[in-house]
């Protein structure tokens, strides 16, 4: 796979097959530039088996607009298309369509609704909404839910490690084992979601952070290999390093060996003028290691030097680990809080592929389509109820109660006026009994989600940094009750519908069903 | 992220910053340029929870020959090590190491052996062996750990799949699901491991297979919303596909509406002299629903038009199906291995991220370094037995039984001829008490595994199609015992020592230890 085979397929080539196939058939019903709307959200929060989450953190957004400045069929493309096939023989393209995709599309004659990275956000409420010509819309479908999905997993597994971390530092060790390329923008969405750097070179360059790591264990390996040691493989980097001295103590032994060796060239580092930063736990019982090796820098005089853990954590071992040492650290003489305050945490394969769900489902679905300037709004009827579509042009709103804390996010159609309603509604997606009433005294405030990014052409929105997105992340993290935030068991927030979304929806799936009777 | 990011984020800077740091550390220490032998391996095989494989289909190497090609550190990633900075603020690279990866550093200056794609390969057994300067080793070790391990994890999950299959058409359709730009490196593995198609339609160019799909339920709700309905929907497609008429019967009602207005348009097509080629089922009971639809497609006179399975189907639930077709068909007049002979199936999330297992566990690790012309292993003890590596330069073969069955992969110590040993003797790697001997009577054959891929500077290695990776697959799975091959609990092949590994390796933990208690 060579570079130029890299640009191939991530330009508007990074799609599946049957959104072509479609897009001709627009093309030759002469449909093609129908406008059209789309949603696109997901369905669950992730469920990692024993752990699930209560809410996703948003990301993608930018990587989607970068994408689109790319989805242009030049003649490679073009080319390409041309020599495909029917199965009888014949061109399965033809090149009136190819004319058009060549010279009439453009991925930005969409208008493009979304809501923006590092929000918090909650199933079926639509995260992007795209609007514009039929088949450009269907074209991007795939690139679309390819970058956002994966995003906007691996922010909500950093957000859920970060938690665990209570806040102290957490670096993204991923790239190894990560779906090879996709690790940049998984190194991406950590940094989103909760991660303060990554040991990824290139990915830290785009983004904009300093890459951090300490060393390995070969390392210390080529040091024994030639009749010395790991003191001496120590003193080496200490040597070449000073203010940035991190050490991996397990090699051979942690505490006979890895810490005793550590604490001597701390020592030497000291008496020359430096600040040693620290060593890194790679194996074994992190929370009693984590321990006795404090102890013994304690002891030494370096009671602020920073222990790295890493070795398949995630969000739940971490958890463990800070109970355990909760537990287990005064009978050392071992302060539990001081310690779990100079940790910090590296996190690979459990971050990267957000082991245990390892894929968001997002989808992307066709809500309304423009006849004679009418919105005609669509659905797509399932077996399983909370699979049928919400229908239409729609609004996105997020309700504050006068506690301060969100408590629902209120699904509308277009043209509904919240803050008129008194009470205010909220039915639930599919049950007809569930819903409820807030009156405008219970309300705070409320919000409207999704913002413009793409409209007539021009992209409208601003890019803001990852630390404002960050920001963004917090303050919405903290919108949320404490129930809903819980890494395990949390409790479920209301995504909700309006009367008047609720009853066009019922009369849709009348009108279809009936249809299909006759 | 722009192409210019990715473009830099898929080079050199592919890689750990603790890469990097090493590798000035050992250019500091005049042992940039020391020969160092690394082995990437596995340590286990996948277990996906409530099933685990017997064994790996190994891909990744072309991918890796190709990134190797880019591991060039010019003008511009010199400059950004350059503007990186220490904690206190002075330059981290200094001039003259950055000098030399600009000019000395070649990624080519390793010999390199590896495996075949596309054989099947087990836990602890080297795949890939780099021998060349300490510092180039080091610093690709992440691009090859990100390449290799990702792809092996998919093609063997695609093997699964195909397994259960009974080999009918495998289609990958994960492009939604993938870490974003990972979806090419999948759909490459898939198509090496057991999938026979792709819908991503730019990484099936780049690979050489047509790309494939049907139509999304979009479609029809278009023609729905515009007052018209599905037949309309598929009127339109056979007019414009007359000869790839595959057809999505699950918008509205499966049984009800999809399959009797599929089978009207195959009427229609029939008549015009067309082969319709069939239908795809993408919710509810696929099993129930596929004996059904096959029911009124016979009655109708489709006896052989394909049906096509999709929605989060994994090797499980696709044996599952297969098992209920078998017990429920007949009930309905329908021959179930017919039934099961049409069958083809579309496999998004659950290949594309191998969810249950979404890592491979590969590691790359140091086992021997050069002194004074002489090769000296490495050893890095683990707490946990199984870790401790097989230190040293090693070869790797695999041992046939008068059975025609791969009956171990036995690992030596370089020179060592496994044909003079009468018996053979094969060591468990960790526990003592554990061996077998197998007379030269009970041996088919032995089959050296690695094969040099680059050697004194030069790629001497013909890059096979996938069409032949996929013969030897066929031909390596069928060399081994069916308990291995089984989806759950499978039997443990053996991967064991020769004495004299064991030994050396016994000697070396015994020294390390005794290093240590000094």
């Amino acid at each position: 796979m060579k570079l130029d085979h890299i640009k191939h397929a991530s330009g508007p080539l990074m799609t599946d097959q049957y959104q072509l196939t479609m897009a001709q058939l627009y093309y030759r019903m002469g449909l093609h530039e129908t406008n059209a709307q789309f949603d696109h959200f997901y369905r669950s929060n992730p469920d990692y088996g024993v752990h699930k989450a209560g809410y996703c953190i948003n990301a993608g957004l930018e990587t989607v607009l970068d994408w689109l400045d790319r989805v242009v069929f030049g003649e490679e493309e073009l080319e390409y298309l041309r020599s495909q096939r029917s199965s009888v023989g014949g061109q399965l393209f033809a090149d009136d369509f190819l004319g058009w995709l060549g010279n009439d599309f453009s991925a930005k004659a969409i208008n493009l609704y979304a809501l923006p990275e590092g929000r918090v956000v909650h199933p079926n409420v639509p995260i992007h909404v795209v609007e514009g010509p039929l088949a450009v819309g269907q074209i991007i479908e795939t690139g679309l839910l390819n970058i956002a999905n994966y995003q906007t997993l691996i922010a909500t597994k950093a957000a859920r490690i970060k938690h665990s971390c209570r806040g102290q530092l957490l670096m993204e060790f991923g790239l190894r084992r990560a779906q090879s390329l996709g690790a940049i923008s998984g190194a991406r969405a950590a940094l989103i979601g909760g991660a303060d750097f990554s040991s990824n070179v290139g990915a830290s360059q785009i983004f904009g952070f300093p890459p951090k790591g300490t060393h390995a264990h070969s390392m210390v390996q080529v040091f024994m290999g030639l009749g010395e040691g790991e003191l001496a493989a120590f003193q080496a980097y200490a040597e070449i390093y000073p203010d940035d001295c991190l050490l991996l103590v397990d090699t051979i032994d942690t505490l006979q060996s890895g810490v005793p060796n550590a604490i001597r060239v701390f020592e030497d580092l000291r008496r020359k003028g430096h600040r040693p930063v620290g060593i890194r736990l790679d194996s074994g019982d992190l929370a009693h290691l984590s321990i006795l090796a404090a102890k013994m820098l304690n002891n030494a005089g370096f009671p602020d030097v920073t222990i790295v853990l890493s070795n398949d954590l995630d969000e739940l071992v971490i958890w463990q680990i800070i109970t355990q040492i909760q537990e287990e650290a005064e009978r050392y003489g071992v302060d539990p809080d001081k310690l779990i305050k100079r940790l910090a945490y590296g996190v690979g394969t459990h971050l990267i592929t957000s082991t245990g769900n390892s894929a968001l489902d997002g989808v992307y679905k066709l809500v309304a389509i423009c006849q004679d300037n009418q919105w005609i709004p669509t659905l797509k009827i399932s077996e399983n109820p909370d699979k049928t579509l919400n229908p239409g042009n729609k609004r996105v709103w997020r309700v504050y109660d006068n506690r301060g804390k969100a408590t629902a996010d209120l699904i509308t159609l277009q043209g509904e006026d919240v803050t008129a309603y008194s009470p205010l509604e909220l039915r639930h997606p599919t049950m007809a009994t569930k819903h409820r009433f807030l009156g405008q005294d219970e309300i705070d405030h409320v919000e409207k989600l999704l913002e413009p990014v793409i409209f007539n052409g021009e992209v409208v929105y601003e890019r803001p940094t990852i630390e404002h997105m960050r920001e963004v992340r917090d303050a919405d993290i903290e919108y949320l009750d404490p129930g809903v935030r819980r890494i395990m068991n949390p409790h479920i927030y209301h995504v909700s519908l309006s009367r008047k979304l609720w009853d066009l929806k019922q009369s849709l799936i009348k009108k279809t069903k009936n249809q299909n009777a006759k």
